[in-house]
C-alpha cells in the first residue's frame, strides 16, 4: 500500500496505544540512547504496527523528543526561574537547573537528550531550537540596556556549561560540587555577564547589594 | 592465531604506514564521526592489516585520539593562554580558545572529537581526564586563595560553555559572534569566578581595572 497510514482513517490508535509506546521508547532511549534504538523494535515491543509510530509521532525524532519531555519541562523549569526579583536571577537560574538535572527521574532524560544532540544532527537541531527560542530570547526579554540579546546569549554560554561539565562530560569537582557551592561560586559570573557592557536598567551596579 | 601481532615482532611496520593510517582515520573521523567508522575500513583504505592498527594504537578510540590531536595540541594552546598577567588571564583563555576552535584546521577535529565525547562514554572518559588534568588542574596551579580548584573547575564550566553553545550546538547569537565581542560579554564573568569566594591574591578587587 502507498501510504500505510491513509487506510487507518484519522484515530488509528487509542490514546492508551500513544501511552503505551511513549512508556516503551522512554525507557529504551533512557536504557540505550538514541543512536541504539530503531522505531521497529519499540513497535515490537509495544505491540503495534512501525507504521502506527510513524502516524504518532513523524519519526524518530519526534518520538524522542515526544517520549523524553515527560517528566519535565524545561521551559515551564526556565519560565519559574525568570519570574521574581531581577537581582537574584542568576541564583534562581542556577538553582533551577542543578535541581532539574540533579533530579533523577527529569535529570535522566535531559541528559539522554543533550548527549543525542551533539552527536546526531536532527537532534542537535530540536535543542538548539530549543535553547533559542526558550532560553536566550526568554532571558533577553527579562533584560533591558544594551546588547540584551547578545547578554542573555553569553548567560545561555555559563548555563549550558554546567550541563556540559556536570552531566555530560562529569569532570570533577564541578560534577560532584553541592549546589550551594556551585551557585556561589558562578552567579558572580552570570551577574557580571548581565551587567557587561555598560550593565542595564535591571543590572545597575548601585543596585546590586553583596557585589564587589 | 592466538595473538595476531606477536609474529610480526616489535617493529611491523614502518613510521611512514603509521602516518598514512592516521591520515586515512582523520579524513574519515572527520568527515563521518566517531561512530560510523570501522577500524575494518580504515585499515582497508590504507592497505594494512587490520592487525596492525591494533598494535599501533591499541583500540578505535586510542586511534581516534591520535588521529585527531594532529593539528592543535590543547594542551600547549591552554599553557601558552596561562603564562603571563593574571589579571588578564580571562581574555587571554578565551581569545585562545575561540581562536583555536573557529580555526578550520585545528578546530575540526577538535569538534569531532567533543561531539563524540557527549556520545560514546570510551572517548568522554579520555576527554573527561583531559580536562580535569590539563585544564582543571593547570588553571588551580595558577590561582591562590581558598578554593582554588573549585573555583578552577567553575571557570572550566564557563569555558566549556562556549565550545558546547558555539561549537557544538550552535546557538545564536554566540555561534556568529564576533570573537571580540564574545571576549568583552564573558571575560568579565570569567573574573567574577575568579574573585569569587572573597577573591585571592592573584585576584585582589582593588587590583581590577575597569571592574564595577
Amino acid at each position: 500500500m502507498m501510504n500505510k497510514t491513509a487506510g487507518r482513517g484519522r484515530r488509528p490508535g487509542s490514546p492508551a496505544t500513544r501511552d503505551q509506546v511513549l512508556e516503551v521508547a522512554r525507557r529504551r532511549f533512557l536504557a540505550e540512547g538514541y543512536q541504539a534504538v530503531t522505531m521497529r523494535s519499540i513497535a515490537a515491543e509495544a505491540g503495534v504496527d512501525a507504521a502506527l509510530i510513524s502516524y504518532f509521532f513523524g519519526s524518530k525524532q519526534g518520538l524522542f523528543a515526544a517520549a523524553l519531555t515527560l517528566a519535565a519541562n524545561p521551559a515551564q523549569v526556565l519560565g519559574g526561574a525568570l519570574a521574581g526579583d531581577p537581582s537574584t536571577l542568576p541564583e534562581r537560574l542556577l538553582r533551577a537547573l542543578v535541581t532539574t538535572w540533579d533530579d533523577e527521574d527529569a535529570g535522566a532524560p535531559l541528559r539522554v537528550m543533550v548527549r543525542a544532540a551533539a552527536a546526531e544532527p536532527n537532534v542537535g537541531r530540536l535543542v538548539r531550537e530549543f535553547v533559542q527560542r526558550e532560553m536566550v530570547d526568554r532571558i533577553a526579554e527579562r533584560l533591558s540596556g544594551r546588547d540584551a540579546r547578545a547578554r542573555a546569549g553569553v548567560l545561555a554560554v555559563q548555563l549550558s556549561g554546567v550541563i556540559f561539565s556536570r552531566y555530560v562530560l562529569v569532570v570533577d569537582p564541578v560534577a560532584t560540587m553541592p549546589v550551594d557551592e556551585l551557585v556561589r561560586l558562578l552567579a558572580p559570573g552570570l551577574r557580571a555577564t548581565l551587567r557587561a557592557a555598560g550593565g542595564s536598567p535591571n543590572y545597575p551596579a548601585a543596585r546590586q547589594p553583596g557585589l564587589p
